[in-house]
């Protein structure tokens, strides 16, 4: 906003405003110790070349003076004058075949500004992401000082420009709507940013390269620009990806609580904060609660479990879950959202099992449909995973954890330790079920069913025919994990006994309250929890979870 | 489940069961200390009927073990048998007319039951707060152990029972369907209550005294009683009142996203760990974060507006926000539900303001229209307070900051403090002011703008042509506070400059990613941030905020 517009610098590109060197005259050749006929001679030159350029300098400064005096086009850019109009100001995206050759208004950050003489400068205009071109050329009412100053923008500043939409002649193919070109008429400074920033937003445009199962340190230096990228979240989001990611994580929790509501679900809050870490304590963050021990909640087991036992008969959480794991994995983090349900079933855990299924197939075809642009949008930048394939039929693949193992054998992998039904598949082994069935069954999305019980929680009921397994079922994407879901044992002497079983101390403080629920009568009920930023990441087939979280957290990271 | 239905103890009521005494025989009249002949003539006689007595009791033992060989009802009542076909379960409030003298089956609670002869035994039935009287008498394929079994339930027991829809010939007062009775058909145990429950359900439905601004504690005892409630939650949230503000709590997070989703703004979440203790740190919990401290966010509000500088236009966001402050009052909690939005604007601050007035006057009347049933139901227990008003025009009433002075000065208040403009208004003022404005406008929903600088957040930005002014507002409903929002600095020198003048370092760690996000460029913008807990309980006009808060925290309760 303070920039001078009575400037009289020669017109100049940005670049060669970066180099220091580009205005200062080059040093004459030749140059000897003491003068010579020559040098007197060459300085009598120099002198009447002084003489006259003064002349001219002087002639130059008379002519901008007229010219700043009759800038014609003051009222026309600048700062924005107070007493201006409102205009009618339009979403980028919402300008179609119809406005051309007519006069618009948008609001958006300059992507990048160029002079190309002093009667034509550049502007590349960027809003959530999306580019259009933008031209101003020196006619009636415009003035050279305009261009000038429009041309010389600092880059990610925000701009009120109002232009009439032309075709240009040749398609702008690094815009996003390549077929329009705005003509400028008018540009006011909205929010200058500062001229150095510490990332450009073209760089955060580069998708990360993939980072491995172990963690995001990397010997070829890629990944410090990822870390760039999170330092600098603000500018990282600012990209066209960035904004489709960010809209897509907004549907997601917009799908779950519209088909939760529309089933007659209650829309819970259950305490971040609990008197005792109740779900073991390596995991848990503890904070100092006045003058004693608190934790943060690891999920909302409990408490949604409380509120079944409070006769709310079916119920969601959409928030923050804390887990004090020191994972540095592309799918880990310290703080992520849950999307947690629980409701109690009349006969068969199915029941529950069959209404989550329908949920997620709901979201994920939802999402193709209300967010096409956005997938297209993402699936520029992250190709590789390819479209996420979901089942033909409209109803989710469900196998049995004995199948599902059975397809690993079949494909040769080494399964003698889960079954033995005590140890749960590892991450390798649930990416080979992943494509297996993709192959087999070409969908992205299934259901895996009757887990063995020594790999789920204490509160996992068995199954009634045979208690090696249980009445659980995990949700993959893409062979990766997104839900995790169980019947919870309802009775009270039953849930003391596995907990004992499991080495859980039922007694306790923190679990009075939980196993008085079920001695006051409960409910048999079954629920799961959804990580929705993982359903993210892998419904777009991110390599990393913090791109599809706002502000990551991780055992490293506490900022932005 | 394990109650033995073979007993043969006379039938009695639960009433008798706990006096011990009752079924003693009374102690003879005029005995004396030796036997004389009438005493001798006694014994005989005593005899004979202590035979006769024997006898009976062997007939009535073997008629016992007849009746238990062909209790021809086993089938019918008892443990749920595995084989029984799924019955299509009635929700109880779906009853209607038409059902009369048709069978129909129920899942419910035991609320009541009450053995009143061989032949017949009462239940009351309870669903989600609902209730409903069932019957049971002796009627071909039904037994006496079955009605004897039925009448001995547990109180807060599950069962299944279906039954004969029928008009009583005088209606049940009691019941929340008093033309209504279910003649038992059938009745299967789901989940047994322990016999002696901490706390009755109905102890639970009265409502709790009102609280005092200081606390919660009082010299008659009656508050222990809530205490007592809060304990018990679970079956506190078992009461018709606890479940219809559970449904209004649900409501109310489902209006505002639905209002801010087709607003188009975008479902955010901030994270709830952050690095630094930025808005003072008295009021932060501190966290142990691996090998160093982190902070519990106090507000997602450096969140939301870094996401604004992100390019989102406008976000919102319904989440915990964590308040370390020892506040013991009746609407104070250490965590609650945050509904926050931000939103860019382009012109004026009030554009936003026009839009929170509206998202506001939106959830209050759709409230009012969706959620009538549960309304009627909480007036019931609280009607103190009276209907919520709202504007008659649909149009949020909006006064300035020096008129709401000026209506308290009027009202013979002492402003002194607040002319000053270095002081908010006290709560006590707050409450006068909403007295005088329901009088006044009969509105129970009214907003003050323009409140004095020096009474508001660093962030806010002051009024361009009295800066002793802000461009600041506060929602109120019934004279308590619901919402603080404001138009936000979005300028980092300016921004800088207001720390400073409040005495907050800019250079302090966590400060400098918010910071930054001005100095990159941001538009201007303004937001507020409501409390759920708070909008429920002010609409409903409840005493205590903890009654609409699932499980409250505050400096003393952690659980459950």
């Amino acid at each position: 906003m303070d920039r001078p517009t009575e400037s009289t610098l020669p017109l100049h590109s940005k670049e060669e405003e970066k180099q220091p060197d580009a205005g200062k005259p080059e040093q004459a050749e030749g140059e000897a110790a003491g003068p010579s006929k020559n040098a007197l001679k060459k300085a009598a030159k120099e002198k009447a070349k002084a003489e006259k350029a003064a002349q001219r300098a002087a002639q130059q400064q008379a002519a901008a003076q007229a010219t700043q005096a009759e800038d014609t086009a003051k009222h026309l850019y600048g700062k924005m004058p107070d007493s201006a109009e409102v205009e009618d100001v339009m979403n980028l995206m919402k300008l179609s075949d119809d406005h051309y050759d007519k006069e618009v208004t948008i609001i958006a950050r300059v992507d990048n500004a160029r002079v190309q003489s002093a009667k034509l400068a550049f502007l590349m205009l960027r809003q959530q992401g999306k580019k259009i071109q933008a031209v101003i050329s020196l006619k009636e009412p415009l003035s050279r000082q305009m261009i000038k100053w429009t041309g010389q923008l600092n880059v990610n500043s925000i701009v009120q420009v109002s232009g009439i939409v032309k075709k240009p002649e040749i398609p702008v193919h690094s815009a996003s709507l390549p077929n329009m070109e705005l003509h400028i008429t008018k540009v006011y400074m909205i929010s200058e940013a500062i001229p150095m920033l510490p990332m450009q937003v073209k760089d955060a445009e580069r998708p990360p390269p993939e980072s491995t199962e172990e963690g995001l340190v990397d010997t070829d230096g890629t990944l410090c620009q990822f870390e760039t990228r999170l330092d600098n979240r603000i500018l990282d989001l600012q990209t066209e990806t960035s904004q489709a990611i960010m809209a897509i994580s907004s549907g997601v929790a917009q799908l779950f609580s519209e088909y939760m509501l529309k089933s007659g679900s209650r829309w819970i809050f259950t305490s971040k904060i609990t008197g005792a870490a109740t779900e073991g304590g390596s995991g848990v963050f503890e904070i100092s609660y006045f003058k004693r021990k608190a934790y943060l909640s690891q999920s909302p087991q409990l408490g949604k479990q409380m509120c079944i036992a409070g006769d709310m008969m079916s119920v969601f959480e959409i928030g923050p879950v804390f887990r004090a794991e020191d994972s540095n994995t592309h799918r880990h983090l310290t703080e992520f959202i849950g999307l947690d349900f629980e409701r109690t079933f009349q006969k068969h855990y199915h029941e529950v099992l069959d209404f989550a299924e329908n949920l997620l197939v709901f979201i994920l075809s939802e999402l193709k449909i209300r967010f096409k642009d956005e997938i297209a949008v993402v699936q520029k930048s992250y190709p590789k995973a390819g479209e996420f394939k979901l089942p033909k039929d409209g109803k989710a693949l469900r196998l049995k954890y004995m199948e599902a193992l059975g397809f690993l054998k079949e494909a040769g992998v080494d399964v003698s330790e889960q079954e033995r039904f005590e140890n749960d598949f590892t991450t390798a082994m649930e990416k080979q079920l992943g494509r297996i069935i993709r192959e087999k069954y070409d969908t992205d999305f299934y259901v895996v069913d009757k887990f063995p019980s020594a790999v789920r929680p204490f509160y996992t009921k068995s199954c009634p025919d045979d208690p090696t397994f249980s009445n659980s079922y995990d949700f993959f994407m893409r062979g990766e994990e997104i839900m995790s879901g169980a019947q919870r044992i309802n009775d009270a002497k039953e849930l003391e006994e596995a907990m004992v079983a499991r080495g859980v101390e039922p007694n306790q403080e923190g679990f009075e309250d939980y196993i008085n629920a079920f001695r006051q009568g409960c409910s048999p009920h079954a629920g799961g929890g959804l990580g929705l930023n993982r359903i993210v990441q892998f419904f777009l087939g991110l390599p990393n979870i913090r791109l599809a979280t706002l502000f990551p957290r991780d055992p490293q990271r506490l900022r932005p």
